[in-house]
């Protein structure tokens, strides 16, 4: 990693400062290593901007006592921000209603369903109701999981795990139903007719 | 929509040029209105980059016959691109092979997923190698979902599908997994304790 990259860090407070050994040089222990391996990750393949990644480590560095909230929290913290209309977060609100999920009605999750809604509809997307109940059904199973894997250790490892989950397990599940797609459409559309009987 | 975002997307070749009615004037029809929605989804709700935009539509425009290449091509083109080292490539082939997919091997979607487990690794997610058993299983659920859906009235409405629901139906498969681990993390966290017997 370049001086310059560790420098820029220091200055938008996403690592803390090493020991300084003379004016001009500081020392760095194992923990700088560590942490400039996780703003790495959570910068490069989690794709955050620089504010949100400090808003994601400082919930890491003074982890709440809930994890219910730290959820939250890290949601709100890692975007993307999105906008939605009235109408249109009322139909995602109403969405997860019927699902019976409990969810703060001001969850940022709430505006990026509606959005995505919105824009399947603006696009016509034949089916959509029948493949959103699947999809929500899916979310479950997903959220299930996840939630059972969080760690109980102690409150900064849970929400080391939360904050880390969100942010990789997103393009990693995006890309494992790329390549189940690729694979599902090979035996649609490319695989040797079998026809029973 | 401002008339500048217009003229953006026909200098970039995105909406194609409308009936001339007089020198500095053009006629726009009602496929035009249908494709600069089709371009604000992309682009917006999509976040594609205006060049994965002109890619899609160009797929959209020229529909390729086989269905199997238009998701190959689809996934190609919209991103994002992503380099991966060499042995991260061969775990995520390793990982496919295992799972029993037939995928190409130069998809990109290799290379996310390669990235995603290094990204992974790095921050270290205790218990990973189960979650990514867990979540390809749910992955070959919904690619069975959106493979099932594709429609077969013409090659146009299949990749019009395929694109479209790339694009949008990752946004909604993520906002559906974050509410649902906000219910999850209810139940699980702040739930009233229920005590069997």
């Amino acid at each position: 990693m370049p001086v310059g990259t560790v420098k820029y860090y220091l200055r938008e407070g996403l690592l803390p400062a090493g020991t300084p050994t003379s004016a001009t040089q500081a020392q760095y222990g194992e923990e700088h290593v560590e942490r400039l391996a996780l703003i790495r990750v959570l910068v490069g393949t989690g794709g955050l901007t620089v504010a949100a990644a400090r808003a994601a480590l400082q919930m890491i560095d003074a982890p709440a006592p809930s994890i219910h909230e730290v959820i939250g929290t890290a949601h709100q913290a890692i975007g993307p921000e999105v906008t939605a209309e009235p109408e249109a977060l009322d139909r995602a609100r109403s969405l997860v209603e019927a699902q019976g999920w409990q969810v703060a009605c001001d969850s940022p999750a709430l505006a990026q369903l509606a959005a995505a809604l919105d824009a399947c509809d603006a696009v016509g997307i034949p089916g959509m109701e029948r493949l959103v109940g699947r999809y929500a059904a899916v979310a479950e199973q997903l959220a299930a999981f996840d939630v059972a894997a969080v760690p109980t250790t102690s409150p900064a490892d849970a929400v080391r795990f939360v904050v880390a989950g969100t942010v990789l397990l997103e393009p990693l599940l995006l890309a494992l139903r790329r390549l189940a797609q690729q694979d599902a459409s090979f035996r649609r559309f490319e695989g040797p007719d079998v026809t029973p009987g």
